[in-house]
């Protein structure tokens, strides 16, 4: 029973346009919401720059009263072609509804903003200051690598699971766990799903998991959060470490893909490129990495492993030689990692008691992952318990379950936050998460 | 350079079959990996089911040496049609060879075991009481529902985030937090991503996190957990919360769907059906629904929201009358609500005091749901946080972001563990996670 005498609506119910579409929608009359990015009043002539989630859009009018800057509005105006204008067309502004005002300027320019100016105050404001182009840029590309890892996953028959967070021991052997009072009882907060997800591989044969994992570091360093989103993998009925770099392998193939596809507006803004990802991602042993950077660039590694300046090294000579942001380290001596990793095989068949089936994934400088073959056998985890000097007892509630059949197994866990830093070269991992936890940092 | 005369292999390198797939490969020969599920030795005669992830095969042959259950093993054979067996084929083998085997037989029979026998058995030890046909359905199930909820809601323009689960207050208000040391500071373990996910929205206007969280509640239910994992979701520029409504429908419409196609097996396995979602769920305020229950059932509601009996007439009255398993009840009085929701709007415009735009979705006899509008005015925010008697300095680090704009926003947060126990039929959550904490388990 509508009455044809009633008054128009000034505001008609016409859907929403995100910004990334108005080149399409020349001489059409649209409805944008979002946020002031910027204003500019110029007596007769308004303009604001509206960011929604997709973009910017430059909108102009007359008599528009402008509200401060990260106000929400709504926007009825006209799509016109504007050479100057960002994406080429600007909006013609019939009116200027305000949704909801801020009630002061904002700590923080977010169009003026940039990476490494006053980096504790930009954390400090987190909540406004992510609503910056590149800050959100960051964790829309870890949302989408986030998502390849779901999809490709799947596609390879993994099931996702979720495991506790709340453990009664640590996976790692107990050093820089964070410590909780459960119920009375002394738990921690866990610092990799790895106990989980070997079980799971009992259950599944192929799982995976995203959700993050603790550490209590007490050092700052640009690559350590204490808090990061773990992506972990672990496939059973492996014949060894190389079915499952080949995991790994594709994932990463096609998680760049798809950020070609979703995110190159990001990597642009971010002046960063897309890696390609070789079929075969080169190879080498941990001892030949040593020996090799010390031999082509004469440093000396310290340590067991590779330090971070051999690390950088390696991958430039991976660049320089074939191309190849990736390596992947292998062989690494079981001094250099935990003790659920599989020996490695000699010559002859038998256990090498000094190498395991370990392997780094370094990209751009920096270890990304670890992973590798772990022990199937009740027998030889005793024996590597033993060996680590580690408590059978202390062990039991992860080393129960290998007395029931345990299929050869392996597996990887990548960073995400790490990961998404050196794909788009953010020089300190916090500002690859929303709200980074570290020494000092428990807010926002 | 292969040598003609080099012996054949007795495994030739033949890709893995799964069992779902034997139906199609009937008279040729298959390597089948995967755990023993039960055996049988008939002296002549030795019978294997194998289980792999995919369901079982019944595989005979003759002198076999047979491990114990739960041994993974890798069977090369051909495929025969047999009626009796399960699925219609077996196998007859022609090499059995034990991958890993089991060293002690298993605490329980896993082709045996049912639901609710012994339950604090079949938790204690869930590292193998997990490999049992419907202890995995469900957790498969429930992998299925958070897979949908990704795909859906990246298909709305959703995307996702991580936030912490290390904070430094509570967001609804302090009770039943896990306490921390975090470096000396005190610190708590998130009971809800609810700050987080809203801050978002400033953000990228629409996002969801699948993560755990967490309650430190003392009292043991078949309906709580400790630790669980909540799937939120949060979105920008709503109109009220029927947006919010609509998108929580569209998302079990899609998820209802998809569990159709992927899970029609494990429904069949646990007696349990996949609901019908209806287009427009049913809805009925609290207060109609509370005099529904008195009037319809003579059940007098105790306190100011639904008791569970009273959840679980008005779900009977909803599944008599309108055929749905799925109801959602609004305007929740402003006592039974946390201080973030958005009051209702009275017939003259103005808010109302005693109500909010807050909802539950109650889903056969149960509320899976908590949502609603949330208040995006920083002055109005001001004068709940008072009226909740709650302290304003303490919440700042909550208060602050709505200085700067927010849009009117609103979401919800689903239990997946309890969404998939009611999905199922299985009477205590406890069962729809792999590894529960409760007040007395820390372990496994």
């Amino acid at each position: 029973m509508t009455n044809p005498t009633e008054p128009t609506q000034t505001q008609p119910k016409l859907a929403r346009t995100l910004t990334r579409d108005l080149g399409q929608l020349e001489g059409q009359m649209v409805k944008l919401q979002g946020f002031v990015h910027a204003r500019r009043d110029l007596g007769g002539v308004q303009f604001v720059v509206l960011r929604d989630k997709t973009g910017l859009a430059q909108c102009v009018g007359s008599h528009l009263s402008l509200p401060l800057p990260e106000s929400s509005v709504e926007i009825l105006g006209t799509v016109k072609a504007h050479k100057k204008a960002p994406g080429g067309y600007e909006v013609q502004v019939e009116s200027m509804k305000v949704l909801s005002a801020a009630t002061q300027a904002s700590p923080l320019e977010i169009p003026k903003m940039e990476w490494n100016v006053n980096p504790e105050t930009m954390l400090d404001y987190r909540y406004v200051s992510l609503r910056g182009l590149r800050e959100r840029a960051a964790l829309k590309v870890q949302g989408e690598i986030v998502y390849a890892f779901h999809t490709y996953l799947r596609s390879q028959g993994f099931t996702e699971i979720s495991t506790p967070k709340i453990v009664s021991a640590g996976a790692e052997g107990g050093a820089n766990l964070f410590k909780l009072d459960y119920f009375g009882e002394q738990a921690y907060l866990a610092q990799s799903p790895q106990l989980y997800k070997q079980i799971m591989v009992g259950v599944f044969e192929r799982v995976y998991e995203v959700a993050p994992v603790y550490r209590a570091e007490e050092h700052a360093t640009s690559r350590h959060l204490n808090e990061y989103l773990s992506l972990d993998v672990e496939m059973g009925f492996i014949d060894d470490e190389d079915d499952v770099m080949e995991l790994e392998t594709g994932f990463l193939s096609f998680a760049m893909e798809r950020l070609g596809e979703s995110c190159a507006a990001e990597f642009e803004l971010l002046g960063a490129s897309i890696p390609k990802v070789p079929q075969r991602i080169p190879r080498i042993t941990l001892m030949d990495a040593r020996a090799l950077v010390t031999e082509k660039f004469g440093h000396q590694v310290g340590g067991k492993d590779l330090d971070p300046e051999a690390e950088r090294l390696l991958c430039q000579h991976y660049a320089e030689t074939e191309g190849s942001d990736f390596v992947f380290v292998t062989k690494y001596p079981r001094a250099a990692r935990p003790f659920y990793t599989h020996a490695d095989h000699q010559e002859d068949g038998s256990l090498n008691p000094d190498l395991t089936r370990g392997f780094d994934l370094l990209f751009r400088g920096i270890e990304i992952t670890s992973g590798g073959q772990r022990i199937h056998d009740h027998a030889m985890l005793m024996e590597s318990i033993d060996a680590y000097k580690m408590n059978r007892e202390a062990m039991s509630g992860y080393s129960e379950v290998f007395k029931y059949g345990m299929p050869p197994h392996g597996g990887f866990a990548i960073g995400a936050e790490r990961l998404t830093a050196k794909l788009l070269g953010i020089a300190n991992v916090r500002y690859a998460r929303a709200f980074p936890r570290d020494r000092n940092r428990l807010t926002p």
